[in-house]
């Protein structure tokens, strides 16, 4: 019987998050207003709390988890790690392939690790309710269980088309008390401009995002507050707990450290939380290849400049600096829609710039035979971002095949696929579309970005 | 920080299976043809692989697991026993309230339990091929992932209303690379016959069975078989590694031990997995009550005789000596499709008949109820099946406050309800039907009974 799985005990769970923005070369770009003044935390305090905020621009290496987080994290922390073993034997590699396995949250992914400690800072900060976008319902399921947990209202503007075709989204989120609406809706000001003018429109994110927004802002109490479920550097600070116990749990498995390390990227929050504490140890001269994956049809560290954009599609947030493919661009209708985001974490995209990490794009045809033989061979069906993780390290196997060579493998497996089987269906039946990257669109929107103020830097390339 | 989890090394792994069979007063009734002959086990070689008829009949209390079947076994198990603290807190009850999560599994169930084992006995006995019918998909599922992993091919008759209203569940058994039809099917002569009569019939269970059974006796090569999800000793035997698990993890807990168990009944395998080694401590003189819980709907060991009667509901299987609603009972369409079963597993029976366990049934609403209790302090969302040991296990815990007495509960998480949140939708909206009892139509497919053998036996009550 060959050990499959390396357990760590509660007791052994992280006790500090692992701040990257401390060890990176930088100097890190500050968010700016839209008119290139640079943005005082106190811009933010009505979207945010306090206390996040002042994680947002922490330069600290180490952060203490609060117990309160610590106790709700254990309901299913730490994650097992796993050995792929059927499948390494499968592609006769002499590697080793081991993944993180997030999907054994209660939302089935790793988005509560953050929604939990969002969730629990706003308590703490006397705050009372929290509202937020949604786009496949990954991130509005997990908020809305974190928000129940901890007794805060919680309310979640779905992107109408997913709310339409997801609509057991909608109900996960009303198990856990949420209230869940389409977005545009008529409960904003910016929902009900928009379905004046386009009473059939299928929403976006950057619509959602407006509407959250504006409902936290509307709140006379200022009792409520926004909440991401990405991008942000406390978002990527928080899911840091899946690379620290990863680390652990490699130790118990008698590994040196993993050779290569892989996580699919949409706005960049799993892929930091497996990458960013080995990123550590590149930076202090380990040798590591750090592999972000993203989709051909939204290839925005690959494709996309390393500039200032809005983090959102209507213009409502501060300028950030990140690779983007512009905020206008719209990414054809993936099945990954976790993955269909413009931008890249300020972070991860800083990580990029300095040559810490290697981003590489697939399609999803490629994603969707690789989650196939995944799931022949290690059995189980996981998610359609996940499966770009997984096409990446069978590749990374194969190549350690061609090269005689023992590597260690690690990536993230971030969340099940029993909510988005009708992408598998498509893929069964023939019938996913590959797409191709639409450059006259990507052109347009990247046009846009030359009235916004330049990155000022001094590179370490 | 409270600790939540118990966790065994995969090196702690049960090696053998308890077989409850060694154990019952007894005596066991035999299996009977139609006629009321013995049934030989030879009859049934067409059906079953004869390593799995050996273990159907056998009397020996412990059966070795084969390294084979452990090593498949691991790719999830030991599976995790958990505290459900926040309910304990929420409900303020001094018991101690623990749950073995059989949710984790790839298929999301405790039926690959079974599967994979089945489908490694076939293997071994040179079969190349199983067929089976599922109604909600659970089942199905299992044996889809199971014959994958070990390289059987694998055929799904799903009851037609179950194939229309849950597409996904098709797609997962498709992703295993099995073959799902809707039953009744144009692939059988009765599939054939029933459609001919009633082109837009729902289908049965009984039908599914009929044609899955045929299916594998038309096979002219003699490699194919048939294989069943519950009810038979084989399949409870199986599942026993659940309570054995939760026995050493009792241990680690610090726990003298349950005085409580709970399993929800529908065939009898998940109950019988987590309470047959309790049944043993109780035979031999140790003081545990046993709870099955049944739906109202179905209320098979609470309402019905013991009796032979078919196991399927066109007649085609052997009698058995079970408690049973009779085999043209059709429960109504509660959501917990896996509890709609109108006997019980034989093993399951004897010990009710022994008064080894005490059953009890509900109706779904105060399931539903207590399914939002749970995942509103607990966190995750239950099968409609495991909502039947929740409402049972709040009772109990309620009791033992009342009582002021720290008991000890452990009850069966059989299943993950990611797949089945229509009925939480309908619950939320208010639109879940509470279903009494169809008296007249239990005393008609009662009376239909009359006709089979009578039961011999020696009772020890």
């Amino acid at each position: 019987m060959s050990t499959k799985k390396f357990l760590l005990d509660e007791k052994d769970i992280p006790r500090q998050w692992y701040n990257l923005a401390a060890d990176l070369h930088g100097p890190l770009q500050p968010p700016l207003a839209p008119n290139g003044a640079p943005l005082k935390p106190q811009m933010l305090a009505k979207i945010f709390p306090g206390n996040i905020i002042e994680q947002e621009v922490s330069r600290q290496r180490w952060i203490d988890i609060p117990e309160g987080i610590l106790e709700l994290l254990t309901l299913w922390r730490p994650a097992p790690l796993r050995r792929a073993k059927r499948l390494e034997e499968y592609l006769k590699t002499p590697a080793h392939i081991y993944y993180k396995d997030e999907s054994m949250s209660p939302a089935g992914s790793h988005k509560p690790n953050t929604a939990v400690a969002q969730a629990w800072y706003n308590k703490k900060f006397g705050i009372k309710r929290l509202t937020t976008e949604t786009g496949a319902g990954q991130w509005g399921s997990a908020l809305a269980f974190a928000c129940n947990l901890i007794g805060l209202e919680c309310k979640v503007y779905m992107v109408r088309i997913s709310f339409d075709q997801k609509p057991m989204r909608k109900v996960m989120m009303q198990v856990w008390n949420a209230q869940c609406v389409a977005s545009p809706s008529p409960d904003t000001h910016a929902g009900r401009q928009i379905l004046k003018q386009m009473p059939h429109t299928p929403g976006s994110l950057g619509i959602a995002i407006s509407e959250a927004v504006e409902d936290a802002l509307a709140d006379k109490s200022g009792k409520s507050r926004y909440s991401l479920g990405s991008v942000l550097n406390h978002v990527l600070l928080h899911q840091t707990i899946i690379g620290l116990e990863a680390k652990k749990q490699l130790c118990l498995a008698k590994e040196k450290g993993p050779d290569v390390v892989i996580g699919c990227v949409g706005g960049g929050s799993n892929f930091a939380g497996i990458a960013f504490p080995f990123i550590c140890d590149k930076i202090h001269g380990k040798k590591i290849e750090i592999i972000p994956v993203e989709p051909t049809a939204c290839p925005t560290l690959t494709k996309g400049p390393f500039t200032y954009d809005f983090g959102d599609t209507a213009g409502l947030t501060p300028l950030l600096a990140m690779h983007t493919l512009g905020h206008g661009f719209v990414p054809e209708p993936i099945h990954a829609g976790g993955l269909r985001y413009h931008g890249m974490a300020p972070l991860v995209s800083q990580a990029a710039v300095e040559g810490l990490i290697t981003p590489r794009a697939y399609d999803q045809v490629k994603c969707y035979e690789s989650a196939m033989l995944w799931a022949q061979t290690e059995g189980t069906i996981c998610a359609p971002e996940t499966s770009h993780a997984i096409a990446a390290t069978i590749d990374e196997a194969l190549k350690a095949k061609k090269e005689g060579k023992k590597k260690v493998i690690l990536f993230c497996y971030s969340g099940h696929g029993m909510m988005d089987l009708a992408g598998y269906d498509k893929f069964l039946s023939g019938k996913l579309t590959r797409y191709a990257l639409p450059l006259g669109k990507l052109r347009k929107s990247l046009a846009a970005l030359k009235r916004f103020p330049k990155i000022k830097r001094s590179r370490k390339e």
